[in-house]
């Protein structure tokens, strides 16, 4: 019943996929997986911060009380309980958020998508932070916008240049909390006037905020979306305070907005995994998050201390780089002449990685650039992995 | 911190959201949740085929045994052992599938998703049988092609009007087994002749498989995947022979097109939840679905059997219906004066309700059509519900 000699399909893709790219990082991590290797290029949370006895105990009981309606189809915008608690939990007094304007998604990636697919037309202006998430770029490329990069400092984007570039674009994608790949934050001063600058041009302002809880004194900063329900698309994420593997987010919106995303979301994949958001809930239903989260920014500032306190010791000074207060990065600004890809060849030969910073800007990269994880490799080993990078900085420069 | 009567946002959609609409299905479901409503319409599996205490102990034995693996980020194309199983599974003796050539996706809605985005450009011409499954339709037209109807009969798709239609598209997508929503089959006489027709054409061949192994009698019949692997695009789904609700399906492609589908789900959402996959295949890598899918087919063909017979029985001379051989769908044609919309409002005035034929077709609609499912009623209600259209027909003739 097999065909004879059939023709090879001469295999014609749309334009979109001509110009997708796979993602640089998952290229580097393939290579870093071997444990020799030092690798401060995964964007991985760490594994040691997963609640994995407590994630075993809600799938147990979600399955052994309500199998059946778990395992069943469910509706596009999610399981009502979970979207309930959302709701809760994003609204504030001056604010309330409506759980019909939440949906749960795929992971937030699935929210940058389905944004991507519902607003932006071949050559629609979009406007991202310089330099901006990888994924958000990749996302949004596949409907081929014309994307207009805003100026940032160590506040975070810039509201000015906004108000300069913004007219006539269909969103701007902000990441104001411990940004990746700066870990910068967006000063309090600055939201409310990012928000103002975004409602005045009518543009849909993308609020991304997968690492604001992370953050390691204090309290998580005001969210832009509470500062205008109306003119604001937030994404949140069970990825960092949680675990990512099991691929839940949400975004919220404005009603008009997010029935039409739940339109394309059923198009996509008709809805997420009605027993993974009843066992979410389970887990934080009562509070959970409140005692865990603490324990991951406890973590993952005692290793951004370490790195922050190795690299000062073992860069040259004509390094500079950010000091994040939270989140998961820290962004690298070697001199000038030194391309953040020639070293990366010369880590690699010592087992050292990194990601450099290229693949993180829209226009004109900064080719002196890199981005540095410290969440997942143990202190010695920073320590030795900085030494080593400081000594090729050295010697390049 | 709240903006004080801010602009309200003037919504612009990309044109291709403008013209997505949501599924009439889900539309219809939401009427008929009530207890009194005899619900032909669902195409939901039965929850009496869920091997609930099953999935329960693997989800348990994963978390227990490989928790953080479990729980963190995973591979865009999939978990390896459930791709190797399944390469196995879906290789012949003529031809050997690749577990490379597979990838997971978030419930086989998603591969159809990918394979519009990565294969269709607007105006591409796209090939479907006539009706067609809702939801490819759906997933498709969010990249605007122009769709053209391939003619069916009772022995499924024609493949002649293939070939008179089909120079120059970009894919043919096909349901050979059990079609959603004729239940009709593909005889194996006419599966060489369409492989070999779109081979000549140099067209992709979607073969679309949900329902493949819930055959009444025999066994399943042959694979068009395994008739040509280089030119045919296979989608698989534990849907129908596990649960619905983990949302967990596979593609299997040649290689060039499988690495393009891959780019294309990581901007979409990454990868599908590390967890499930590894749940999946702790549940099914010793053959059980081996024993549990033939029950799953005896008690859907005693469900069919009793419709079957209650149509016989109550509908009048002048309505003609299919005799699936698997599946879960009947479909019905009225005489042609009746207008199957018009139909629906007069049963669910009497808590009976269907899926009316029209979103089925891409063209020309046939008005007198309607799908009927009978998985999820009991025997006594699928004679009473059978009985009250028979009349409501009778009435309307």
């Amino acid at each position: 019943m097999k065909l004879e000699n059939p023709n090879p399909i001469d295999w014609k893709f749309s334009v979109r996929a001509e110009q997708l790219q796979g993602s640089v990082i998952r290229e580097i991590l393939k290579v870093t997986q071997r444990p020799e290797v030092i690798s401060f290029a995964g964007g991985l949370p760490s594994p040691e911060t997963f609640p994995v006895d407590r994630m075993r105990a809600a799938f147990d009981k979600v399955l052994l009380e309500n199998g059946k309606t778990a395992l069943q189809y469910g509706t596009t915008d999610g399981y009502t309980p979970l979207r309930e608690f959302l709701a809760d939990s994003l609204s504030n007094a001056e604010s309330k958020i409506l759980p019909e304007q939440i949906m749960m998604v795929s992971g937030s990636q699935q929210a940058l998508d389905l944004v991507g697919k519902v607003l932006i037309d071949e050559g629609s202006k979009v406007l991202v932070e310089t330099p901006s998430y990888l994924g958000a770029l990749q996302a949004f490329s596949v409907y081929q916008p014309k994307i207009e990069s805003i100026e940032m400092d160590e506040h975070g984007i810039i509201p000015a240049d906004v108000a300069a570039k913004g007219e006539g674009a269909r969103l701007l994608y902000a990441l104001p909390n411990f940004q990746n790949p700066t870990g910068r934050t967006l000063s309090v001063e600055r939201r409310y006037e990012l928000v103002e600058t975004c409602a005045r041009l009518g543009v849909p302002l993308i609020e991304d905020n997968p690492y604001g809880d992370l953050c390691y004194r204090g309290d998580p900063l005001p969210k832009l979306l509470n500062m205008n329900p109306g003119g604001v698309i937030y994404m949140g994420s069970f990825s960092k305070v949680l675990t990512p593997g099991i691929r839940l987010g949400y975004v919220v919106a404005p009603i008009t907005l997010i029935r039409k995303m739940e339109q394309a979301k059923q198009a996509s994949d008709l809805h997420t995994s009605t027993l993974t958001q009843m066992a979410v809930y389970e887990v934080i239903k009562d509070g959970f998050l409140d005692q865990h989260i603490p324990t991951i920014r406890h973590f993952y500032s005692g290793q951004c201390d370490v790195m922050l306190a190795a690299m000062s010791k073992y860069f040259p000074a004509t390094v500079t780089w950010t000091r994040p207060e939270g989140g998961m990065f820290i962004w690298v600004t070697l001199p000038a002449q030194i391309d953040s890809n020639r070293l990366l060849e010369a880590a690699l030969a010592q087992n050292v990685a990194f990601v450099p910073g290229v693949p993180f800007y829209a226009n004109n990269p900064a080719t002196n650039t890199l981005r540095l994880s410290f969440v997942t490799v143990s202190p010695e080993r920073i320590n030795e992995g900085i030494e080593k990078l400081g000594n090729l900085i050295k010697a390049m420069s």
